[in-house]
């Protein structure tokens, strides 16, 4: 049989401690970040399993999402160094969304931050190896710091009853957990972390694994506990990300995009103290504006299967191109289509009329909306 | 149509300028390489593919290869710093097999630099970020350089008759043109890269283009020029590579290896002047030895599909571990199963007699071979 989408598989694209769970429930596509299999679509629609996601509870193979940890007397200057966001307030048991930029502010990576203990970090990290660039770093500053990447998967427990299932596990411990904290709970008589964290707007719970051998039970362990909630295997799904306006680095942004272009201002502070990669570029966008802002569109005409390729968005009845869509697809919520993507100064404004080429002969009328669509 | 390995698309996962020609040419695989699109597999088998690699003339999408430009008064600073290679008596216009190093010894990244003008070079780099950590490095030591992913595509056009159809576009300059070496050729008025370097024995060039609007044309002047030499879309293939010990990042290595266990001997200058990342670890490395190295097996049984997971590897009839086959796949030429890994020392012998589990239930009688399989 021929497929046009095959993934040739090797080493090369790392397995994670789930794989095979995700395998034996029928996973049917994967995607590639950080060199690991990431599991995005099982037997049912990309609609059907947002519909699940709203209501139940869902658990996702996210071991793609490599931690960078960063320890050692000179770990507080370093991540300083690398984010314009300042931690110099960040408590231990915290987890913060923190942008990295390079030189001229464009954004490296945007990981989550957790703080293990005092001077110990992981940075949880998108697709892009910071492994990489903050060993780089550490070397040219002669920075004291161990930097590596530690045996550590996390597997998501994401949806409304994420707090009812894991809690049947990890007692009522787990519904104190504020978001973006974290604590350690015990898992087959080892301490493992688990963060109130996740990429869906439903909330729910990310288990930074440190044990793979354990993957397999800990994986079975959740799914007996959720089968009386309805429990499904699923992933990162693209309606839920986009009406919450939750990015994908290498998707909405790229190394090319700064975080004022992102809408990231209340994730940074441009005028910190501490001197970071980007401070001066930073510095000036901030005086004299961005030209280009990520928004939401929603847009009319038959349903659009899951963006694969940006869609160009025009100047209505002018023929400009003004941005384009780089994440999107089909809203049951609204009954239309939705996405998000990269758009030109001048046509921010809300329910700003535009036009979008959903493909080679079809252009739907759309309107500009700001992010998240749904709060 | 349900199928475990299909790959969802999305923007972040690159197209290059030649991929709308292999979705033409009917591809059925691809892998993830540097967050881009390598096409792995069309409407043959590996082994038919293999075989018409041998004789004739092949045109390999390998956009993957991205590019990282070093340029500045210290770019061949930086160089020297990165790999413990010499590039001091490197020439403008050669080519050279760099493995990169990080303070263990352990490896980066194994590109090809090519020295394009005095302090301007490009590495063509394997399935990691060497973009950031190049660029960490530059921060942090203060250099003088600027490091950037310029927006060239290599397109490999391999096989014993790639000068045939090269020389057809391009002239006979095309024939001139050593191994590991390149010059410029004119592409519709630019003026193009084209280096006689590829990842096959059976030898070829590869076109830097730097200008991927012109991608599509080229590839449809080359497919006619190789008509009549009975040209096919490929890829690097499987048997061919591992016939000619050609490693791949990420399989055969990772960043747990060095130089020394991956046989690099007489591509690396370990006691250089220069300081250079792993330098220490190296040179302890190269007094005391390695403890495990990479070596071949020919091994029998029935026809192994491509190894996708490592193959364990036993001492015979006592069970222990002694290793990992990570890339191989049935060999028409030697009529057997074929492969490469990392093996323990104590087992590096020409001949020595070694198991080799194929699957689950299965264990086949091999023996070690030095690479390359084949000169």
């Amino acid at each position: 049989m021929i497929q046009q989408n095959g993934l040739n598989l090797s080493r090369r694209i790392r397995r994670t401690p789930y794989t095979s769970n995700v395998e034996n429930h029928g996973v049917t596509g994967f995607s590639v970040v950080n060199h690991t299999l990431l599991p995005k679509s099982f037997q049912n629609t990309v609609e059907e399993d947002y519909l699940h996601l709203q209501e139940n509870v869902q658990i996702w193979d996210v071991g793609c999402q490599r931690q960078v940890e960063i320890k050692g007397k000179d770990a507080t200057k370093l991540i300083e160094l690398i984010t314009p966001r300042s931690v110099e307030n960040m408590n231990i048991g915290k987890c913060l969304y923190v942008p990295l930029t390079d030189t001229n502010g464009g954004i490296i990576n945007d990981p989550i931050l957790t703080k293990i203990a005092e001077e110990h970090y992981y940075l949880s990290v998108a697709d892009s190896d910071v492994l990489l660039w903050a060993r780089g770093l550490s070397i040219g500053y002669k920075l004291n710091v161990r930097i590596r990447e530690p045996d550590v998967w996390p597997l998501a427990v994401q949806g409304p009853k994420a707090n009812l299932v894991l809690s049947k596990i990890f007692g009522d411990k787990i519904n104190s957990l504020k978001k973006f904290n974290f604590d350690w709970f015990p898992i087959e008589g080892t301490k493992q972390i688990i963060a109130r964290t996740g990429y869906s707007r439903n909330g729910g719970f990310e288990i930074y694994l440190s044990r793979p051998e354990l993957g397999d039970s800990l994986w079975k362990k959740i799914w007996k506990a959720g089968e009386s909630h309805n429990i499904r295997p699923g992933c990162p799904n693209i309606i839920d990300r986009v009406e919450a306006g939750l990015l994908s680095y290498g998707n909405e942004m790229t190394v090319e995009n700064t975080p004022l272009e992102c809408n990231m201002e209340k994730f940074i502070d441009i005028e910190k103290e501490h001197d970071y990669i980007g401070k001066k570029a930073l510095l000036r966008q901030k005086k004299y504006g961005v030209r280009r802002r990520i928004k939401g569109v929603i847009f009319g005409g038959p349903k659009i299967p899951t963006i694969t390729r940006p869609l160009q968005l025009f100047d209505t009845g002018k023929g400009k191109i003004i941005g384009q869509l780089t994440s999107g697809a089909y809203s049951p919520r609204f009954k239309k289509n939705i996405g998000v993507g990269m758009i030109d100064i001048g046509y921010w404004e809300e329910d700003k009329e535009i036009e979008v080429k959903v493909d080679e002969t079809k252009v739907c009328q759309g309107l500009i909306k700001n992010l998240p669509l749904v709060g």
